[in-house]
Protein backbone atom coordinates (compact mmCIF):
# COMPACT_ATOMS: atom_id res chain seq x y z
CA UNK A 1 0.00 0.00 0.00
CA UNK A 2 1.61 3.53 -0.89
CA UNK A 3 2.33 5.59 2.20
CA UNK A 4 0.57 9.03 2.17
CA UNK A 5 2.44 11.24 0.28
CA UNK A 6 3.04 15.08 1.58
CA UNK A 7 0.61 16.68 -1.09
CA UNK A 8 -2.46 18.83 0.89
CA UNK A 9 -5.03 16.91 -0.19
CA UNK A 10 -3.09 13.37 1.53
CA UNK A 11 -2.82 15.12 4.45
CA UNK A 12 -6.29 16.30 4.93
CA UNK A 13 -7.24 13.11 4.29
CA UNK A 14 -5.04 11.73 7.00
CA UNK A 15 -6.35 13.79 9.26
CA UNK A 16 -9.71 13.48 9.10
CA UNK A 17 -9.00 9.57 9.53
CA UNK A 18 -6.43 10.27 12.34
CA UNK A 19 -8.95 12.34 14.01
CA UNK A 20 -11.18 9.73 14.10
CA UNK A 21 -8.90 6.82 14.67
CA UNK A 22 -7.50 8.92 18.02
CA UNK A 23 -11.37 8.63 19.53
CA UNK A 24 -11.00 5.06 19.32
CA UNK A 25 -10.09 4.02 23.11
CA UNK A 26 -9.82 0.35 21.78
CA UNK A 27 -6.97 0.73 19.98
CA UNK A 28 -5.18 3.00 22.45
CA UNK A 29 -5.92 -0.18 24.49
CA UNK A 30 -4.12 -2.71 22.38
CA UNK A 31 -1.73 -0.21 21.12
CA UNK A 32 -2.67 0.17 17.56
CA UNK A 33 -1.49 2.95 15.51
CA UNK A 34 -2.55 4.37 12.25
CA UNK A 35 -0.10 3.31 10.08
CA UNK A 36 -1.14 4.76 6.05
CA UNK A 37 -4.00 6.10 4.58
CA UNK A 38 -4.63 6.72 1.03
CA UNK A 39 -8.04 7.02 -0.52
CA UNK A 40 -9.93 3.49 -0.76
CA UNK A 41 -7.09 1.93 1.43
CA UNK A 42 -5.70 2.08 5.20
CA UNK A 43 -3.02 0.20 7.29
CA UNK A 44 -3.28 -0.23 10.97
CA UNK A 45 -0.43 -1.59 12.92
CA UNK A 46 -0.19 -3.54 15.87
CA UNK A 47 2.58 -4.60 18.00
CA UNK A 48 2.67 -7.78 20.11
CA UNK A 49 2.48 -7.91 23.92
CA UNK A 50 1.47 -10.06 26.35
CA UNK A 51 -2.03 -7.69 26.82
CA UNK A 52 -3.28 -8.90 22.91
CA UNK A 53 -2.52 -12.52 23.24
CA UNK A 54 -5.05 -15.95 23.15
CA UNK A 55 -4.14 -18.95 25.51
CA UNK A 56 -1.63 -20.22 23.04
CA UNK A 57 0.57 -16.78 23.18
CA UNK A 58 -0.62 -15.86 19.27
CA UNK A 59 -2.29 -12.79 18.68
CA UNK A 60 -6.13 -13.50 20.01
CA UNK A 61 -8.30 -13.59 17.31
CA UNK A 62 -10.25 -10.77 18.82
CA UNK A 63 -7.10 -8.02 18.26
CA UNK A 64 -6.75 -9.16 14.82
CA UNK A 65 -10.26 -8.45 14.43
CA UNK A 66 -10.24 -5.28 15.73
CA UNK A 67 -7.67 -3.93 13.74
CA UNK A 68 -9.11 -5.34 10.56
CA UNK A 69 -12.27 -3.82 11.11
CA UNK A 70 -10.79 -0.71 12.30
CA UNK A 71 -8.65 -0.89 8.78
CA UNK A 72 -11.72 -1.60 7.17
CA UNK A 73 -13.90 0.63 7.99
CA UNK A 74 -11.59 3.91 7.61
CA UNK A 75 -10.71 2.46 4.39
CA UNK A 76 -14.46 2.91 3.55
CA UNK A 77 -14.26 6.23 5.01
CA UNK A 78 -11.90 7.82 2.56
CA UNK A 79 -13.79 7.55 -0.11
CA UNK A 80 -16.69 9.75 1.79
CA UNK A 81 -17.11 13.50 1.92
CA UNK A 82 -16.17 14.86 5.37
CA UNK A 83 -19.12 14.80 8.26
CA UNK A 84 -19.64 10.92 7.34
CA UNK A 85 -19.97 8.65 9.60
CA UNK A 86 -19.57 4.82 8.84
CA UNK A 87 -20.81 1.86 10.93
CA UNK A 88 -19.92 -1.80 10.66
CA UNK A 89 -23.06 -4.17 9.36
CA UNK A 90 -21.59 -7.43 9.40
CA UNK A 91 -17.85 -8.83 8.55
CA UNK A 92 -16.79 -12.19 8.23
CA UNK A 93 -12.87 -13.61 8.66
CA UNK A 94 -10.91 -16.27 8.00
CA UNK A 95 -8.14 -17.10 10.80
CA UNK A 96 -5.62 -18.81 8.28
CA UNK A 97 -2.88 -19.10 9.87
CA UNK A 98 -1.22 -18.86 13.85
CA UNK A 99 -1.21 -15.03 14.13
CA UNK A 100 3.28 -14.78 15.64
CA UNK A 101 5.37 -12.63 15.03
CA UNK A 102 6.70 -9.11 16.02
CA UNK A 103 3.25 -6.87 14.76
CA UNK A 104 0.59 -7.57 12.95
CA UNK A 105 -0.43 -5.32 9.57
CA UNK A 106 -4.15 -5.01 9.01
CA UNK A 107 -4.83 -3.48 5.42
CA UNK A 108 -8.54 -2.68 4.66
CA UNK A 109 -9.42 -1.92 0.84
CA UNK A 110 -12.63 -0.99 -0.37
CA UNK A 111 -14.17 -3.22 -2.69
CA UNK A 112 -17.44 -1.43 -4.13
CA UNK A 113 -17.92 2.25 -2.17
CA UNK A 114 -22.23 2.88 -2.56
CA UNK A 115 -23.82 5.17 -1.73
CA UNK A 116 -25.77 3.36 1.50
CA UNK A 117 -23.32 0.28 1.58
CA UNK A 118 -19.81 -0.07 1.37
CA UNK A 119 -18.15 -3.76 1.07
CA UNK A 120 -14.33 -4.03 1.95
CA UNK A 121 -11.65 -6.81 1.95
CA UNK A 122 -8.92 -6.93 4.47
CA UNK A 123 -6.45 -8.86 4.94
CA UNK A 124 -3.95 -9.14 8.02
CA UNK A 125 -0.91 -10.18 8.13
CA UNK A 126 2.23 -11.19 11.07
CA UNK A 127 5.37 -9.51 10.28
CA UNK A 128 8.88 -10.52 11.97
CA UNK A 129 11.83 -8.87 10.70
CA UNK A 130 11.64 -8.95 6.25
CA UNK A 131 9.42 -12.74 6.96
CA UNK A 132 5.03 -11.82 6.13
CA UNK A 133 2.67 -14.34 6.71
CA UNK A 134 -0.44 -13.82 5.68
CA UNK A 135 -3.11 -14.82 9.02
CA UNK A 136 -6.63 -13.51 8.18
CA UNK A 137 -8.72 -13.20 5.31
CA UNK A 138 -11.82 -10.99 4.95
CA UNK A 139 -14.42 -9.18 4.21
CA UNK A 140 -16.86 -6.42 5.65
CA UNK A 141 -20.34 -4.89 4.84
CA UNK A 142 -20.45 -1.41 6.09
CA UNK A 143 -23.46 1.42 5.64
CA UNK A 144 -22.93 5.26 5.70
CA UNK A 145 -24.39 7.86 8.17
CA UNK A 146 -25.56 11.26 7.58
CA UNK A 147 -22.87 13.32 5.26
CA UNK B 1 -28.26 -20.04 30.38
CA UNK B 2 -27.99 -22.16 33.49
CA UNK B 3 -25.29 -20.55 36.30
CA UNK B 4 -23.09 -23.63 36.91
CA UNK B 5 -24.21 -25.84 39.63
CA UNK B 6 -21.89 -27.31 42.58
CA UNK B 7 -21.32 -30.95 41.51
CA UNK B 8 -18.13 -31.89 41.03
CA UNK B 9 -18.10 -32.59 37.04
CA UNK B 10 -19.75 -28.73 36.25
CA UNK B 11 -16.64 -27.39 38.54
CA UNK B 12 -14.03 -29.51 36.57
CA UNK B 13 -15.76 -28.37 34.00
CA UNK B 14 -15.45 -24.36 34.83
CA UNK B 15 -11.88 -24.78 35.95
CA UNK B 16 -10.84 -26.23 32.97
CA UNK B 17 -12.16 -23.80 30.81
CA UNK B 18 -11.08 -21.07 33.52
CA UNK B 19 -7.63 -22.03 33.26
CA UNK B 20 -7.50 -21.61 29.33
CA UNK B 21 -9.24 -18.03 29.84
CA UNK B 22 -6.95 -16.38 32.55
CA UNK B 23 -3.78 -17.54 30.25
CA UNK B 24 -5.87 -15.16 27.44
CA UNK B 25 -4.02 -11.88 28.01
CA UNK B 26 -6.41 -9.79 25.47
CA UNK B 27 -9.58 -10.94 28.01
CA UNK B 28 -7.42 -9.38 31.05
CA UNK B 29 -6.34 -6.51 28.86
CA UNK B 30 -10.06 -5.66 28.00
CA UNK B 31 -11.41 -6.57 31.61
CA UNK B 32 -13.44 -9.60 30.23
CA UNK B 33 -14.50 -12.32 32.93
CA UNK B 34 -15.99 -15.65 32.44
CA UNK B 35 -19.22 -15.40 33.48
CA UNK B 36 -20.68 -18.71 33.19
CA UNK B 37 -19.86 -22.47 31.95
CA UNK B 38 -21.70 -24.89 30.91
CA UNK B 39 -21.67 -28.33 28.70
CA UNK B 40 -22.48 -26.65 25.00
CA UNK B 41 -22.62 -22.95 26.47
CA UNK B 42 -20.36 -20.59 27.85
CA UNK B 43 -20.65 -16.64 28.61
CA UNK B 44 -18.54 -13.64 29.04
CA UNK B 45 -18.73 -10.26 30.09
CA UNK B 46 -17.40 -6.87 29.19
CA UNK B 47 -18.08 -4.05 31.21
CA UNK B 48 -18.02 -0.57 29.64
CA UNK B 49 -15.36 1.58 29.95
CA UNK B 50 -13.29 4.31 27.57
CA UNK B 51 -10.35 1.59 26.93
CA UNK B 52 -13.04 -0.70 24.81
CA UNK B 53 -14.81 2.18 22.58
CA UNK B 54 -14.80 3.43 18.75
CA UNK B 55 -15.41 6.78 17.98
CA UNK B 56 -18.55 7.21 18.83
CA UNK B 57 -18.42 6.08 22.33
CA UNK B 58 -19.90 2.51 21.60
CA UNK B 59 -18.43 -0.73 22.22
CA UNK B 60 -16.21 -1.21 19.50
CA UNK B 61 -16.76 -4.35 17.32
CA UNK B 62 -13.74 -5.23 18.18
CA UNK B 63 -14.51 -5.71 21.44
CA UNK B 64 -17.66 -6.97 20.95
CA UNK B 65 -16.13 -9.92 18.05
CA UNK B 66 -13.08 -10.46 20.94
CA UNK B 67 -15.52 -11.66 23.46
CA UNK B 68 -18.09 -13.12 20.90
CA UNK B 69 -14.90 -15.53 19.90
CA UNK B 70 -13.97 -16.65 23.24
CA UNK B 71 -17.28 -17.24 24.74
CA UNK B 72 -17.95 -19.44 21.11
CA UNK B 73 -14.46 -20.84 21.31
CA UNK B 74 -15.10 -22.06 25.09
CA UNK B 75 -18.36 -23.31 24.31
CA UNK B 76 -17.19 -25.49 21.64
CA UNK B 77 -14.22 -27.13 23.68
CA UNK B 78 -16.66 -27.76 27.05
CA UNK B 79 -17.67 -30.65 24.54
CA UNK B 80 -14.27 -31.81 24.18
CA UNK B 81 -12.33 -34.02 26.36
CA UNK B 82 -9.17 -32.75 28.33
CA UNK B 83 -5.97 -32.05 26.52
CA UNK B 84 -8.31 -31.01 23.63
CA UNK B 85 -7.37 -27.00 22.19
CA UNK B 86 -10.05 -25.45 19.60
CA UNK B 87 -8.69 -22.85 17.68
CA UNK B 88 -11.34 -20.44 15.70
CA UNK B 89 -11.23 -21.26 11.44
CA UNK B 90 -13.74 -18.34 10.82
CA UNK B 91 -16.51 -16.62 11.86
CA UNK B 92 -19.52 -13.92 10.62
CA UNK B 93 -20.97 -11.46 12.76
CA UNK B 94 -23.12 -8.78 12.25
CA UNK B 95 -23.66 -5.59 14.46
CA UNK B 96 -27.68 -5.22 14.73
CA UNK B 97 -27.80 -2.59 16.84
CA UNK B 98 -25.29 0.05 18.46
CA UNK B 99 -24.03 -1.50 21.29
CA UNK B 100 -24.45 0.80 24.37
CA UNK B 101 -24.84 -0.14 27.38
CA UNK B 102 -23.37 -1.17 31.58
CA UNK B 103 -21.60 -4.20 30.32
CA UNK B 104 -22.12 -6.87 27.16
CA UNK B 105 -22.74 -10.34 27.84
CA UNK B 106 -21.45 -12.63 24.74
CA UNK B 107 -23.03 -16.45 24.85
CA UNK B 108 -21.68 -19.09 22.82
CA UNK B 109 -24.26 -22.04 22.20
CA UNK B 110 -22.70 -24.92 20.20
CA UNK B 111 -24.59 -26.09 17.37
CA UNK B 112 -22.67 -28.80 16.08
CA UNK B 113 -19.78 -30.56 17.81
CA UNK B 114 -17.87 -32.92 15.42
CA UNK B 115 -14.94 -34.62 15.46
CA UNK B 116 -12.92 -32.05 13.52
CA UNK B 117 -15.00 -29.37 13.03
CA UNK B 118 -17.24 -27.28 15.57
CA UNK B 119 -19.99 -24.53 14.75
CA UNK B 120 -21.33 -22.43 17.19
CA UNK B 121 -23.73 -19.70 17.40
CA UNK B 122 -22.90 -16.91 19.34
CA UNK B 123 -24.93 -13.52 20.39
CA UNK B 124 -24.18 -10.38 22.01
CA UNK B 125 -26.19 -8.60 24.33
CA UNK B 126 -25.66 -5.41 26.03
CA UNK B 127 -27.31 -5.07 29.71
CA UNK B 128 -28.29 -1.57 32.08
CA UNK B 129 -29.51 -2.27 34.99
CA UNK B 130 -32.74 -5.02 33.66
CA UNK B 131 -32.48 -3.75 29.83
CA UNK B 132 -31.59 -6.23 27.70
CA UNK B 133 -30.39 -5.48 23.74
CA UNK B 134 -28.92 -7.77 21.01
CA UNK B 135 -26.02 -5.94 19.76
CA UNK B 136 -24.58 -9.05 17.80
CA UNK B 137 -25.20 -11.95 16.00
CA UNK B 138 -22.88 -14.55 14.54
CA UNK B 139 -21.54 -17.68 13.61
CA UNK B 140 -18.21 -19.82 13.94
CA UNK B 141 -16.33 -22.53 12.57
CA UNK B 142 -13.71 -23.98 15.34
CA UNK B 143 -11.37 -26.92 14.59
CA UNK B 144 -9.84 -29.39 17.21
CA UNK B 145 -6.90 -29.95 17.68
CA UNK B 146 -5.27 -32.55 19.74
CA UNK B 147 -6.85 -34.45 22.71
CA UNK C 1 -43.11 -23.12 12.36
CA UNK C 2 -47.07 -22.93 12.38
CA UNK C 3 -48.61 -23.78 8.96
CA UNK C 4 -50.62 -20.77 7.93
CA UNK C 5 -54.54 -20.74 9.33
CA UNK C 6 -57.40 -19.60 7.22
CA UNK C 7 -57.40 -16.29 8.69
CA UNK C 8 -58.19 -14.02 5.89
CA UNK C 9 -55.05 -11.73 6.94
CA UNK C 10 -52.89 -14.68 7.14
CA UNK C 11 -54.42 -15.88 3.90
CA UNK C 12 -53.54 -12.53 2.32
CA UNK C 13 -49.78 -12.57 3.49
CA UNK C 14 -49.51 -16.13 1.71
CA UNK C 15 -51.16 -14.83 -1.70
CA UNK C 16 -48.59 -11.90 -1.45
CA UNK C 17 -45.66 -14.04 -0.70
CA UNK C 18 -46.70 -16.58 -3.60
CA UNK C 19 -47.06 -14.01 -6.42
CA UNK C 20 -43.51 -12.81 -6.04
CA UNK C 21 -42.10 -16.42 -5.36
CA UNK C 22 -44.06 -17.78 -8.14
CA UNK C 23 -41.93 -15.18 -10.43
CA UNK C 24 -38.64 -16.71 -9.68
CA UNK C 25 -37.99 -18.55 -12.31
CA UNK C 26 -35.12 -20.85 -10.42
CA UNK C 27 -37.56 -22.21 -7.85
CA UNK C 28 -39.62 -23.50 -10.67
CA UNK C 29 -36.59 -24.96 -12.16
CA UNK C 30 -35.14 -26.73 -9.32
CA UNK C 31 -38.78 -28.09 -8.21
CA UNK C 32 -38.89 -25.36 -4.97
CA UNK C 33 -42.62 -25.03 -3.37
CA UNK C 34 -43.33 -22.32 -1.13
CA UNK C 35 -44.72 -24.69 1.95
CA UNK C 36 -45.11 -22.56 4.90
CA UNK C 37 -45.77 -18.90 5.24
CA UNK C 38 -45.87 -16.54 8.48
CA UNK C 39 -44.91 -13.34 9.95
CA UNK C 40 -41.24 -13.53 10.27
CA UNK C 41 -40.98 -16.85 8.82
CA UNK C 42 -41.07 -19.05 5.62
CA UNK C 43 -40.39 -22.75 4.74
CA UNK C 44 -39.16 -23.54 1.03
CA UNK C 45 -39.09 -27.44 -0.04
CA UNK C 46 -37.02 -28.97 -2.25
CA UNK C 47 -37.59 -32.61 -3.34
CA UNK C 48 -34.82 -34.30 -4.19
CA UNK C 49 -33.57 -35.80 -8.07
CA UNK C 50 -30.53 -35.58 -10.03
CA UNK C 51 -31.24 -32.05 -10.93
CA UNK C 52 -29.94 -30.52 -7.82
CA UNK C 53 -26.89 -32.69 -6.86
CA UNK C 54 -23.72 -31.98 -6.52
CA UNK C 55 -20.78 -34.88 -7.60
CA UNK C 56 -21.67 -37.68 -4.88
CA UNK C 57 -25.32 -37.38 -5.39
CA UNK C 58 -25.99 -35.51 -2.24
CA UNK C 59 -27.50 -32.13 -2.89
CA UNK C 60 -25.40 -29.72 -4.14
CA UNK C 61 -24.82 -26.54 -1.76
CA UNK C 62 -25.87 -24.58 -4.40
CA UNK C 63 -29.69 -25.68 -4.37
CA UNK C 64 -29.39 -25.80 -0.76
CA UNK C 65 -28.88 -21.85 -0.80
CA UNK C 66 -30.57 -21.11 -2.99
CA UNK C 67 -33.78 -22.10 -1.03
CA UNK C 68 -32.20 -20.39 2.18
CA UNK C 69 -31.80 -17.12 0.51
CA UNK C 70 -35.30 -17.49 -0.45
CA UNK C 71 -36.74 -18.45 2.43
CA UNK C 72 -34.24 -15.52 4.00
CA UNK C 73 -35.91 -13.24 2.15
CA UNK C 74 -39.32 -13.92 1.94
CA UNK C 75 -39.57 -14.08 5.81
CA UNK C 76 -37.90 -10.68 6.04
CA UNK C 77 -40.56 -9.50 3.33
CA UNK C 78 -43.35 -10.93 5.16
CA UNK C 79 -42.65 -8.19 7.65
CA UNK C 80 -42.77 -5.29 5.57
CA UNK C 81 -45.78 -3.43 3.55
CA UNK C 82 -47.31 -4.03 0.10
CA UNK C 83 -45.15 -2.79 -2.48
CA UNK C 84 -41.97 -3.24 -1.19
CA UNK C 85 -39.16 -5.51 -1.95
CA UNK C 86 -35.88 -6.84 -0.32
CA UNK C 87 -32.67 -7.61 -2.35
CA UNK C 88 -29.70 -10.23 -0.21
CA UNK C 89 -26.76 -7.70 0.73
CA UNK C 90 -25.15 -10.72 1.96
CA UNK C 91 -25.58 -14.39 3.32
CA UNK C 92 -23.30 -16.72 5.53
CA UNK C 93 -24.15 -20.19 5.47
CA UNK C 94 -22.01 -23.41 7.00
CA UNK C 95 -22.56 -26.83 5.31
CA UNK C 96 -22.93 -29.21 8.39
CA UNK C 97 -24.16 -32.47 7.53
CA UNK C 98 -23.79 -34.47 3.91
CA UNK C 99 -27.67 -32.75 2.16
CA UNK C 100 -29.01 -36.50 2.11
CA UNK C 101 -32.94 -37.38 2.26
CA UNK C 102 -36.30 -37.28 0.17
CA UNK C 103 -36.22 -33.58 0.61
CA UNK C 104 -34.63 -30.50 2.05
CA UNK C 105 -36.92 -27.59 4.64
CA UNK C 106 -35.49 -24.34 4.38
CA UNK C 107 -37.16 -22.16 7.22
CA UNK C 108 -35.87 -18.66 7.34
CA UNK C 109 -36.44 -16.99 10.76
CA UNK C 110 -36.09 -12.69 11.12
CA UNK C 111 -33.91 -12.16 13.55
CA UNK C 112 -34.13 -7.90 13.13
CA UNK C 113 -36.15 -6.10 10.91
CA UNK C 114 -35.00 -2.69 10.30
CA UNK C 115 -36.07 0.34 8.48
CA UNK C 116 -33.24 0.03 5.98
CA UNK C 117 -31.62 -3.83 7.00
CA UNK C 118 -33.18 -6.69 8.48
CA UNK C 119 -31.16 -9.73 9.58
CA UNK C 120 -32.25 -13.41 9.13
CA UNK C 121 -31.59 -16.49 10.62
CA UNK C 122 -31.73 -19.88 8.61
CA UNK C 123 -31.31 -23.58 8.47
CA UNK C 124 -32.17 -26.21 6.17
CA UNK C 125 -32.84 -29.64 7.13
CA UNK C 126 -32.82 -32.81 5.56
CA UNK C 127 -36.19 -34.99 5.62
CA UNK C 128 -36.34 -38.50 4.91
CA UNK C 129 -39.46 -40.26 6.34
CA UNK C 130 -39.54 -38.95 10.10
CA UNK C 131 -35.89 -38.81 10.43
CA UNK C 132 -34.68 -34.82 10.15
CA UNK C 133 -30.86 -33.86 9.94
CA UNK C 134 -29.67 -30.17 9.69
CA UNK C 135 -27.15 -29.94 6.78
CA UNK C 136 -27.23 -26.16 6.96
CA UNK C 137 -27.03 -23.07 8.69
CA UNK C 138 -26.82 -19.07 8.16
CA UNK C 139 -27.39 -15.99 8.40
CA UNK C 140 -28.17 -13.29 6.22
CA UNK C 141 -28.51 -9.34 5.88
CA UNK C 142 -30.94 -8.31 3.31
CA UNK C 143 -31.82 -4.29 2.49
CA UNK C 144 -35.20 -3.25 2.16
CA UNK C 145 -36.21 -1.32 -1.91
CA UNK C 146 -39.21 1.00 -1.90
CA UNK C 147 -42.72 0.37 0.10
CA UNK D 1 -7.58 -16.26 -15.81
CA UNK D 2 -4.92 -18.06 -18.14
CA UNK D 3 -6.86 -20.40 -20.37
CA UNK D 4 -5.92 -24.47 -20.19
CA UNK D 5 -3.11 -24.69 -22.62
CA UNK D 6 -2.35 -27.74 -24.79
CA UNK D 7 0.28 -29.32 -22.09
CA UNK D 8 -0.31 -32.53 -21.40
CA UNK D 9 -0.50 -31.69 -17.41
CA UNK D 10 -2.79 -28.69 -18.12
CA UNK D 11 -5.26 -31.49 -20.22
CA UNK D 12 -5.18 -33.96 -17.31
CA UNK D 13 -5.79 -31.15 -14.73
CA UNK D 14 -8.89 -30.63 -16.73
CA UNK D 15 -10.28 -33.86 -17.56
CA UNK D 16 -10.00 -34.58 -14.19
CA UNK D 17 -12.06 -31.32 -12.54
CA UNK D 18 -14.39 -31.93 -15.74
CA UNK D 19 -15.17 -35.60 -15.20
CA UNK D 20 -16.25 -34.12 -11.51
CA UNK D 21 -18.27 -31.39 -12.40
CA UNK D 22 -20.14 -33.20 -15.20
CA UNK D 23 -21.17 -35.24 -12.52
CA UNK D 24 -22.67 -32.24 -10.76
CA UNK D 25 -26.65 -32.75 -12.01
CA UNK D 26 -27.21 -29.07 -10.77
CA UNK D 27 -24.73 -27.15 -13.13
CA UNK D 28 -26.21 -29.82 -16.48
CA UNK D 29 -29.68 -28.38 -14.41
CA UNK D 30 -28.48 -24.11 -14.54
CA UNK D 31 -26.83 -24.76 -17.71
CA UNK D 32 -23.74 -23.38 -16.46
CA UNK D 33 -20.69 -24.62 -18.46
CA UNK D 34 -16.18 -25.41 -17.19
CA UNK D 35 -15.03 -22.31 -19.12
CA UNK D 36 -11.38 -22.45 -17.68
CA UNK D 37 -9.13 -24.63 -15.17
CA UNK D 38 -5.49 -23.61 -14.30
CA UNK D 39 -3.94 -24.57 -11.15
CA UNK D 40 -5.73 -22.84 -8.21
CA UNK D 41 -8.35 -21.17 -10.39
CA UNK D 42 -11.43 -22.24 -11.87
CA UNK D 43 -14.12 -20.49 -14.30
CA UNK D 44 -17.68 -21.78 -14.64
CA UNK D 45 -19.98 -19.60 -17.01
CA UNK D 46 -23.73 -19.73 -16.73
CA UNK D 47 -25.93 -18.00 -19.53
CA UNK D 48 -29.03 -16.12 -18.64
CA UNK D 49 -32.48 -17.23 -19.17
CA UNK D 50 -35.81 -17.58 -17.63
CA UNK D 51 -35.01 -20.51 -15.86
CA UNK D 52 -32.41 -19.12 -13.32
CA UNK D 53 -34.10 -16.04 -12.29
CA UNK D 54 -35.27 -14.38 -9.27
CA UNK D 55 -38.53 -12.07 -9.26
CA UNK D 56 -37.16 -8.77 -10.79
CA UNK D 57 -35.65 -10.84 -13.36
CA UNK D 58 -31.58 -10.83 -12.51
CA UNK D 59 -30.09 -13.70 -12.02
CA UNK D 60 -31.30 -15.41 -8.61
CA UNK D 61 -28.70 -14.77 -5.67
CA UNK D 62 -29.04 -18.65 -5.61
CA UNK D 63 -27.59 -19.32 -8.81
CA UNK D 64 -24.82 -16.82 -8.51
CA UNK D 65 -24.09 -18.56 -5.47
CA UNK D 66 -23.96 -22.03 -6.83
CA UNK D 67 -21.49 -21.57 -9.54
CA UNK D 68 -19.41 -19.40 -7.12
CA UNK D 69 -19.16 -22.22 -5.26
CA UNK D 70 -18.83 -24.91 -7.09
CA UNK D 71 -15.72 -22.45 -8.79
CA UNK D 72 -14.34 -22.07 -5.60
CA UNK D 73 -14.73 -26.02 -4.86
CA UNK D 74 -12.91 -27.07 -7.84
CA UNK D 75 -10.12 -23.94 -7.86
CA UNK D 76 -9.17 -25.69 -4.09
CA UNK D 77 -9.55 -29.34 -5.78
CA UNK D 78 -6.97 -28.23 -9.06
CA UNK D 79 -3.80 -28.00 -6.15
CA UNK D 80 -5.06 -31.33 -4.82
CA UNK D 81 -3.45 -35.24 -5.58
CA UNK D 82 -6.01 -37.36 -7.43
CA UNK D 83 -8.54 -39.36 -5.34
CA UNK D 84 -9.26 -36.63 -2.81
CA UNK D 85 -12.90 -34.85 -3.08
CA UNK D 86 -13.21 -31.41 -1.54
CA UNK D 87 -16.65 -30.58 0.60
CA UNK D 88 -17.62 -26.44 1.23
CA UNK D 89 -17.24 -26.33 5.20
CA UNK D 90 -19.11 -22.89 4.26
CA UNK D 91 -18.85 -20.01 2.41
CA UNK D 92 -19.83 -16.04 2.66
CA UNK D 93 -21.03 -13.91 -0.51
CA UNK D 94 -21.94 -10.39 -1.37
CA UNK D 95 -24.35 -9.30 -3.61
CA UNK D 96 -22.91 -6.22 -4.41
CA UNK D 97 -25.10 -5.26 -8.10
CA UNK D 98 -27.80 -6.40 -9.92
CA UNK D 99 -27.11 -9.54 -11.41
CA UNK D 100 -28.26 -8.60 -14.97
CA UNK D 101 -26.17 -9.77 -18.39
CA UNK D 102 -25.80 -12.22 -21.28
CA UNK D 103 -24.17 -14.72 -18.61
CA UNK D 104 -22.15 -15.05 -15.32
CA UNK D 105 -18.46 -15.80 -14.89
CA UNK D 106 -17.44 -16.87 -11.13
CA UNK D 107 -14.27 -17.24 -10.46
CA UNK D 108 -12.75 -19.16 -8.08
CA UNK D 109 -9.00 -18.22 -6.85
CA UNK D 110 -7.09 -20.27 -4.11
CA UNK D 111 -6.25 -18.05 -0.98
CA UNK D 112 -4.83 -20.69 1.20
CA UNK D 113 -4.43 -24.31 0.22
CA UNK D 114 -4.03 -26.29 3.68
CA UNK D 115 -4.02 -30.26 4.40
CA UNK D 116 -7.20 -30.35 5.83
CA UNK D 117 -8.65 -26.98 5.05
CA UNK D 118 -8.37 -24.37 2.35
CA UNK D 119 -9.64 -21.06 1.67
CA UNK D 120 -10.74 -19.79 -1.46
CA UNK D 121 -11.62 -16.50 -2.82
CA UNK D 122 -14.70 -15.78 -5.36
CA UNK D 123 -15.90 -13.15 -7.87
CA UNK D 124 -18.75 -13.37 -9.74
CA UNK D 125 -19.26 -10.90 -13.12
CA UNK D 126 -22.12 -10.36 -15.18
CA UNK D 127 -20.94 -9.79 -19.13
CA UNK D 128 -22.99 -8.33 -21.75
CA UNK D 129 -21.06 -7.78 -24.78
CA UNK D 130 -17.55 -6.60 -23.56
CA UNK D 131 -18.90 -4.99 -20.32
CA UNK D 132 -18.43 -6.79 -17.31
CA UNK D 133 -19.54 -6.09 -13.66
CA UNK D 134 -18.71 -7.10 -10.45
CA UNK D 135 -22.42 -8.82 -9.43
CA UNK D 136 -20.95 -10.73 -6.16
CA UNK D 137 -18.02 -11.39 -4.11
CA UNK D 138 -16.91 -13.98 -1.60
CA UNK D 139 -14.72 -15.98 0.61
CA UNK D 140 -15.34 -20.14 0.99
CA UNK D 141 -13.74 -22.77 3.14
CA UNK D 142 -13.42 -25.87 1.90
CA UNK D 143 -12.40 -29.53 3.48
CA UNK D 144 -10.20 -32.30 2.15
CA UNK D 145 -11.48 -35.87 1.98
CA UNK D 146 -9.59 -38.89 0.90
CA UNK D 147 -6.86 -38.52 -1.45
Amino acid sequence: MPEVADAPDAQALRARIAASFDRQGLMTTLGATLAAVAPGEVRIELPYGPGVTQQLGYFHAGATSAIADSAGGYAALTLMPEGTEVLTVEYKINLTAPAVGEHLDAIGTVLKSGRTLSVVRFEVVAVTGDDRTTVALGQQTLIRIGG
